[in-house]
């Protein structure tokens, strides 16, 4: 295996390895579905659980300020996604967060009735837009196209345009800035799901002029397992959006235990319940290896080690189709193939200590995290894949038989 | 204070408290608002940052089987509120899940209009069915009563009664077999919130034929700071029930990854994003306290305790007047009194060490949890509040000027 790589030399973000603990014998290119555990939260951890639980007890929401951690933690994201303090909140879950923004949106455009998305956005998305417009029954339609068919489908029928930044199998990018402006030439509002892009590289909700966003809290950001997920509301929306939820974490008063409700200003009023103090306390802990890090040599490195990846595979590994775009402008900051028994292959790199993941039918998906792959890691991953595609080894039965699980 | 007292000494659940890590110097009567830390909680999260996250990553969600706990924590959670396996699920915050069954029994009486509530319900309840009311705009109402007028108002009209078992405020219990029997009679569906229940003592979701229940994870079941909560949904509606967030982990497949909606079967499509992992397994944890206990001898020493405190308060503290009910068939596991300077008082025994808390405009609530507090507890309670009245203690500027937060 590699250990040296001379792209490794000059790389301004080769210190920040040392700061998660990676488990030794694996080259982990899997930080798009879970993101590696910073080396500092095992120990932060302990002191919420043992300390601030367990000591302040109930006391701990004044001494430790527990109320104020969706937005703490959500400012702290705001920084990543080009947002402004005040806009984003961590809370819930990326899918109730969809839920939230886009019965928000459509409440802002009662006159339309149309929610457009495309084919490569992440199903959850496309479930949950689908079930709020059933749930609403008051005519509103999902209208799905193909993701390069997205510009030319928008309409002045449009309420809200809802796009994954990211596709999550293909790694596509889509163009936000001109895409927001298309649609809001339209008379659309806009909601960017940026679970694939926040702290993969620089986004710019507001110089996009973005409307809504939601984004994920354990792929880049790595928050851990299920981490809360995050919500963004433009300035110019936040004191006008109704919550479709409206819990008493959103009420303007929530220990008057007033009964009747009344939002809070600002994007506060889409938080719903209590905060879940561990988890946020761990995605809180775990941002804080972003604190001195520049998001422009995260997106240089990101290019730099998927386009190594994109040369040596299909220099050493003719089977393997490129699935991603070729062009890094429109790419995320991971590279998908497409083999015909792809899963029996990941399955025999992770049983080789490089683990990436599937997405069926028949796609491989190789996430590069900047803060903690090197270029020295590009190389050994394709040195296994090479190795596995001569021998074959991914066409034993154990690894075609084996029931597919994520 | 009293270390001793002569009714802890044939009690079956004195040796529990040893499984908890309460603080050396507090009498801590406010599990009903956060339960305490169980001692062996911290090493387990320790194994679930450190090893399931940090070594296993991506592949935890197959080797320590993540995706199932909402339905493990579930079941565990399903044997305290009397209800059969694969009922509940752990998920979400209380408030969400109350907009989440609200919706599904809405969608079960379609040609009904009204929700049933009263003004002892939580507020954040009132909220959300007001809101979900707001959204669906189609002619429903929420109509909120005196608690002691609901039965009086189950009419025909109903569509969903939804109701707190124990106030907050007072600890009054509502008898859910009576009132769900008269709901049923009337032709609604009943929802029953348990956050003061569940834990505190006996619950019998299927004997009362309970259509669906919400309830805590932080309260009684001592699962830490924003726990997630659950959910139930009874066996004769689960695979009928219509979702109003109808996000991939309740489809019923998943990682097939298709762009239509199928709900899975059975309580499982309530279930919306990705579990979160860390304080799913907090919860799971902490549930252990409960395996070897049984219910009604909790319940039989909750009351005891609450007796015993009712009895000394109104003998020593005269000008505190209790609010809770009397007779304790209709109380649940805390006792609430009225004082003029609530808050004050409530600040100055916090800083005497002994931990209640404060319901504006006036209420004091006191709860017994008693897997950890023992008689002797109660009396070094009582004999705090005892001095600072005796003291007017609570009658000192910094009491009464601080900003009441929680």
């Amino acid at each position: 295996m590699h250990t040296t790589h001379p792209l490794d030399a000059n790389d301004p973000l080769a210190a920040k390895r040392a700061a998660f603990s990676l488990p030794d014998d694996v080259i982990y290119l899997d930080g798009n579905s879970l993101g590696v555990l910073p080396a500092h939260v095992p120990a932060r951890m302990q002191e919420v659980v043992a300390n601030e639980w367990g000591q302040s007890l109930i006391r701990g929401w004044n001494e430790h300020n527990w109320i104020d951690l969706p937005q703490r933690v959500g400012n702290r994201i705001a920084r990543l996604v080009g947002a402004a303090p005040g806009t984003v909140v961590a809370c819930d879950s990326t899918t109730i967060n969809v839920f939230k923004v886009v019965s928000a949106a459509l409440n802002l455009r009662p006159d339309r009735k149309v929610i457009l998305s495309d084919s490569g956005n992440f199903p959850t998305d496309l479930y949950v837009a689908g079930g709020l417009a059933e749930l609403l029954d008051q005519g509103h339609e999902l209208r799905v196209v193909a993701p390069e068919d997205v510009e030319a489908a928008v309409t002045d029928e449009l309420a809200v345009l809802m796009l994954t930044q990211v596709d999550y199998k293909t790694g596509r990018r889509h163009d936000m800035k001109a895409l927001t402006e298309k649609a809001h030439a339209a008379g659309a509002l806009v909601m960017w799901d940026l679970a694939h892009s926040a702290g993969a590289f620089p986004v710019d909700l507001a110089g996009a002029n973005a409307d809504f966003a939601v984004g994920c809290g354990y792929k880049y950001l790595n928050g851990g397992p299920g981490a809360p997920a995050f919500l963004y509301v433009a300035p110019e929306h936040k004191n006008h959006v109704r919550p479709p939820m409206t819990g008493w974490m959103g009420h303007e008063a929530p220990f008057a235990f007033d009964l009747d409700y009344k939002p809070a200003s600002g994007v506060d009023r889409m938080r719903v319940g209590t905060p879940p103090v561990l988890s946020l306390s761990a995605l809180d802990a775990a941002l804080d290896v972003f604190d001195d890090v520049d998001m422009g040599d995260i997106r240089k490195k990101s290019v730099s080690l998927c386009e190594l990846f994109i040369k040596e595979v299909e220099a050493r590994c003719p089977d393997l189709k490129l699935v991603s775009p070729r062009n890094e402008a429109v790419r995320g900051s991971q590279v998908s193939f497409r083999f015909k028994e792809g899963y029996a292959l990941m399955q025999a790199l992770i049983a080789n200590g490089v683990i990436g993941d599937f997405r069926a039918p028949d796609t491989v998906r190789f996430g590069f995290t900047p803060l903690y792959i090197s270029h020295a890691d590009v190389m050994g991953a394709v040195e296994k894949l090479e190795t596995i595609l001569a021998d074959r080894l991914w066409d034993r039965d154990e690894f075609k038989k084996r029931q597919k699980v994520t």
